[in-house]
């Protein structure tokens, strides 16, 4: 944005340091002292079905732009994980869904992100693609485009639903052993 | 902080407004366009037990100095779920602890925060006041000063711990019914 000549351009948090009573550097603007605490940001989703088939979503942005993921994102404030997991499958794919159980949580350190995903029914099969997709579509089983897929959690997520089949009281799974979310 | 004469006010993002593509209003900082997401921060905590005696600290700092918390805290960038509840463990009451599996997620959207909650074993009963306790101590069920807690997710976690006793396989517990957080 164009600045007012001989105006000052405000740093903001700029400067590194570890506040007092802390015990780790944090972004201080050396302005004012405000400190920003930056910490882990939740994506909530869900795999939904219409009888058998799963809801998925091609992408229309970046990244991944063109590879099919669970309709998921990150979580706004004052909202509840169950309520985020709804409104993202509503704004990717219009559709309205119930939620069942937390089927997972994994965790991608290097991206500072939780990421949870229910276990979810379809209320009716209208679906459409949202702004952030390309298209959506169900998918029974063996039509998933595995090789297609936007992230690896896509893939766990939809491994660690069929692994729990039809059960009732299970423990959510986490990230596959060894996998770390850093590459597909 | 003192500002040196003459110097403009960094106002930092500041500005409510709906960027381009966006549903929601977002923080922007009117000098460089600067948006702030604000999401929901993550705490991280356990109900850790030496065989049948729960870890408690009595908080050292605001809010709710003097009342008597489980070893929890915000989550850091960087690590994952399970790191953070034992960092926490460490930091708070200086235990060293095994985590068993997710016991609860917890939604206070007044104040947009995901709690997790991790049943957890202590590796020895050697624990100190970390510098955010003034105390700590390990509890039998019938020696838990209830009216001296902290916050109701630490009376529900503890209750769901109760209430799922030995169990290897369950689903982690959400609030309870009609419960937010709001208040004690």
């Amino acid at each position: 944005m164009s600045k007012p000549p001989g105006a000052s351009i405000p740093v903001g948090p700029s400067r590194r340091a570890v506040p007092e009573g802390d015990d780790r550097e944090r972004l201080i603007c050396p302005d004012c002292g405000f400190i920003q605490y930056d910490n882990p940001k939740i994506v909530v989703g869900s795999v939904a079905l219409w009888h058998d088939r799963i809801l998925l979503c091609r992408r229309a942005i970046e990244p991944r732009a063109g590879f099919w993921t669970l309709p998921a994102g990150y979580m706004e404030l004052n909202e509840t994980t169950v309520d985020g997991a709804k409104r993202e499958a509503w704004e990717e794919a219009r559709a309205k869904i119930e939620i069942e159980a937390l089927l997972a949580v994994y965790n991608i350190p290097r991206l500072s992100q939780v990421q949870m995903f229910y276990r979810a029914r379809l209320l009716t099969d209208e679906i459409a693609a949202g702004p952030e997709s390309r298209e959506v579509a169900l998918f029974a089983w063996d039509e998933i485009p595995w090789r297609e897929l936007a992230f690896p959690s896509v893939r766990w997520a939809l491994g660690h639903h069929r692994e729990i089949g039809a059960a009732r009281e299970f423990a959510p799974r986490g990230n596959p052993p060894g996998e770390t979310g850093a590459r597909l």
